[in-house]
């Protein structure tokens, strides 16, 4: 319970109370409703725009492991694997609903924290609890669902051209850096060096891009977008998949900081699979055609875009370094199997 | 696999495949969305209304038991819990979004009759399958979470008043009378007496009362509405828990068949716990102001509507049986705390 300050006295904690500390305590009414948590089911007022829903589960074991997991981030980042996939559609988040399995064995400074990371991120990026399910389960299960609203056009997968450039968000595969490094039990505590600190922070709590998404969206300026839960590769495959084309990525553009490049040394990972195969950074991945990328140039936030690719005739994604062309060997394979065990999935 | 013909083959099933069969397998585009499964969210197209939002998770070896739990009826049953409370609100069903966590060693059979059941359900109540998420799990765990619509004003539990009638929707009990069956290993043949069978089947494959609830919400009829999901007296209970007030039940007029109670004595469960203490048999039980009572008879469902108590002055729930009062003794404790225990709660 790395951030846990510990305040809450041990021990069992009732189903009522369960109910209490997740969907009632500090859950101020929100305008967003007109009925709140407690009757059959939420109603929203009307909204202007279209309704935009998705839905992540997560399981202990599976998707995180408590041994390194502090109980108040796991409530934020079950809540941040959907702002993601609100944020990629260029929509705006409105409502969270979630359900939770616990196990009977489950403790009342866990729930509290839990409670505590979730409302947190709500409260950041103003998204409303509408309520949920509490249950009895033999693992933890977390499974939201966030309603959001998008006002003309959505952004989708679909839309990439020949031609387009490749844009990400932020620097990819430091969450698959920060999970190896909570799983070798270092990056807790406030030691460590600049790059693990943003690996591990990048892991527990990543950020989501939710006023970034809207920007492209509003403006038309990406023809298609994804967020890198699945890593840059797994993600820009499934670009890829609705255009027949194929893609290279500028393993010289891909944004990977020196302090990275040290860290990815240190733990056995090659930097270029960390960057290409590392999963759930959370960025936006996005495609632009040349004509209309000056107007990036107005986009206000403090992220850099980096633009690290292109969409080509060739079929499949070629990766290019320092001139000449990296063959994928299957060196990348147990990175990316390790990934794909996991079985994570938009639909 | 009860109900399930058996027409594939066994075997392991990938990722994949899952992701086929669940959400993309005969689910054809619904006018409901601009865009389906398949991208980081689903997007609807705009609605007439205020959205209602609720969501369930059912949870093996806690909510069911797969020994006598056919997956089709499974897959109907994750889908009539949530549409259940969508009723109660006095709304529609418009898009629902399934998170779905399978163990590695389920089979493609499995999977495909869960599916079979799913879109049955589905397509039976118009309701768009909107996407979700697959993961692996120890367990089956399933979280469902439906999307609504109401127009005017959605029916809460908050309104009961002192001197309005109690309705229910249908005969009580007959849930848990058809898990105690399917536990013994009864009542999955198409033997057994009309009570057997309509227990199991209430069991198994609840029918939801959405015409019901948007009849009652739309006239303005229902004071306060909810669903059976723990049984009367339980749900009678939060209905109270917002008026300071209580209720009588007449036993004499809950609508328990002589069947049904010929079943109870063989089951060894009195019929009055059954029928008050019963869960999961999703009728509406909804209060009515005497001076509106009339327009009830203008309902033109099949099913009866049964005035089964008041709401009165007095606190707790009292229940009359042939113009005495039945003292509600420990002898009802065990049963309820069965349903309890499950923990499956609505906010």
């Amino acid at each position: 319970m790395g951030s846990d300050r510990g305040e809450d006295p041990p021990g069992k904690i009732s189903e009522r109370e369960i109910i209490k500390e997740i969907f009632l305590k500090n859950t101020p009414p929100s305008p967003a409703f007109e009925i709140g948590p407690g009757d059959d089911s939420a109603v929203l007022r009307r909204i202007r725009g279209k309704p935009v829903v998705t839905t992540d589960m997560l399981i202990q074991d599976v998707h995180f492991d408590l041994s390194y997991f502090p109980p108040d981030h796991l409530g934020e980042k079950s809540i941040l694997v959907n702002l993601s996939d609100i944020a990629a559609m260029g929509a705006r988040p409105l409502a969270a609903f979630v359900a939770l399995g616990l196990p009977k064995s489950v403790e009342a400074p866990f729930v509290r924290a839990f409670a505590r990371g979730l409302k947190r991120v709500l409260r950041r990026y103003g998204v409303a609890l509408g309520g949920g399910d509490t249950v009895r389960a033999e693992k933890c299960v977390i499974s939201v669902t966030l309603l959001g609203v998008v006002g003309k056009t959505p952004v989708t997968r679909k839309g990439a051209k020949v031609g387009d450039h490749i844009y990400i968000s932020g620097i990819p595969g430091l969450s698959h850096l920060g999970m190896s490094l909570l799983q070798r039990g270092a990056g807790r505590g406030r030691g460590g060096s600049r790059a693990e600190r943003m690996a591990v922070s990048r892991h527990l709590r990543p950020r989501v891009d939710i006023d970034l998404g809207c920007f492209l969206g509003d403006r038309g300026l990406a023809n298609a977008m994804i967020d890198t839960s699945d890593g840059i590769f797994v993600d820009l495959g499934h670009v890829l998949e609705y255009t027949g084309a194929g893609a290279t990525i500028d393993l010289s553009e891909v944004p990977v900081p020196e302090g990275v490049k040290t860290l990815c040394l240190r733990l056995g990972h090659p930097w270029e699979d960390a960057a290409l195969f590392g999963g759930e950074d959370y960025h936006l991945l996005f495609t632009v055609s040349p004509e209309r990328e000056k107007a990036l140039e107005k986009w206000p936030g403090k992220n850099k875009l980096y633009r690290i690719g292109r969409i080509e005739r060739r079929k499949g994604i070629h990766v290019k370094k320092r001139g000449g062309e990296v063959k994928l060997t299957r060196r990348a394979r147990p990175f990316f199997e390790h990934f794909a065990a996991k079985g994570n999935q938009d639909h």
